[in-house]
């Protein structure tokens, strides 16, 4: 099977020198891509400059990405060309759209105003106290996938801080129908340490507890391995 | 001689999975580190976790910082204990206080009260079309090195973006006057490439021209080695 698995973080420019980046090492994407490796697939793996990577090898792409943008681009071809997607990256919710100091933003009648604006300097000022950050929400690249291709068995993840096992698994399932996802990988921040990964593999009639990102890599095999079509 | 050097880029956590990152790979700061190991002195490097790295050195301690913050403890002491500084880190001017949805902020009267408030989530929730950042200057370290220690050599480093010369020039040496730094290294983004690292060495009586990162450091050894109290 051919198999694109995304790993890492993206990152959002403030300017040339600033950005809003998401917290992701790529270990467990890096777990997953050498999983399907030794089970002989072909493995596409969209990741990021500063994820941790697998070694070469001869069944592996790897290709780097840095933000929403250009993950969008190179993701869209590769849905259409793969049989499954592994969606691990943390992608950013938002992308800067305008930063002013923080009297300029009190001054003005109509705050929606700087919506519409764009810093041109290279590298943002900084003589104010304090600064106002405007971010717009970037699209979810998720809810497309099945749009770029019906036929892709798309695994997607949710990462949550600290919250119930009700709410990590409401979330999950309603993340499943949202974007018609095959399963979603609900994890929480607090239940991943060294050595450990707790997470939930929620499928519309599954629920399976993993511990580890070994685990999470095997289940993730196995179940996508099942679908008949292959 | 102890030399103190910092490398790397800080980041500032807006919630537990995002942060603002100053971008710096630890290039310069390994390249400077190895050639005064070299040279034989004592170093100690303070930087971050994502940047690069000199190899194991028995003259050489690595102390890993995450914020401005922890950048602040690490360093007040080993300024006190150290003869040289040479401050190549990246160290983030703001910090994030509070983050909402456009509508909360364009709804209160005065927007100057969002700077008491504080996230109580671990994760911000991502569900407004357009969020508002209110961001707080961070502590300037550099304005407090010959406080902590008035007889330490003090080299600063001013990275700029697509200014001129002139203007390069004149923010090093205002850099220079307010924070009593014996040198200031002023660069250009755009002048720094593979291969290409362009920077000037600005002190009071000097202005050397330097083309790449093996020069930096050299030049660097060599002015502070020059100093006659050592």
């Amino acid at each position: 099977m051919k198999i694109l698995i995304t790993s890492g973080g993206t990152r959002e420019a403030i300017d040339q020198v600033r950005s809003i980046t998401n917290h992701s090492t790529g270990r467990l994407g890096k777990e997953i891509a050498e999983t399907f490796l030794k089970a002989g697939h072909q493995v596409s793996l969209v990741t990021t400059k500063s994820a941790i990577k697998p070694n070469i090898h001869p069944n592996l792409t790897i290709m780097e990405v840095s933000n929403v943008d250009s993950l969008q681009q190179t993701l869209e071809p590769l849905v259409k060309n793969h049989d499954v997607l592994i969606h691990s990256m943390a992608v950013s919710d938002y992308t800067p759209v305008y930063m002013a100091g923080i009297k300029e933003v009190a001054d003005v009648e109509n705050i929606y105003d700087f919506l519409e604006k764009k810093n041109t300097e290279n590298k943002i000022s900084s003589t104010d106290d304090y600064q106002v950050l405007f971010l717009k929400k970037t699209p979810k690249l998720i809810s497309s996938i099945k749009k770029w291709n019906p036929n892709i068995q798309l695994i997607g993840f949710k990462l949550l801080v600290g919250v119930s096992k009700e709410e990590l698994w409401a979330v999950a399932r309603d993340s499943l129908k949202k974007n018609q996802a095959d399963y979603i990988l609900a994890n929480d921040l607090m239940d991943i340490k060294v050595g450990q990964h707790r997470a939930y593999l929620i499928g519309k009639d599954t629920e399976i507890q993993l511990e580890t990102k070994s685990q999470i890599a095997q289940m993730i095999l196995e179940l996508v391995s099942q679908r008949k079509e292959f």
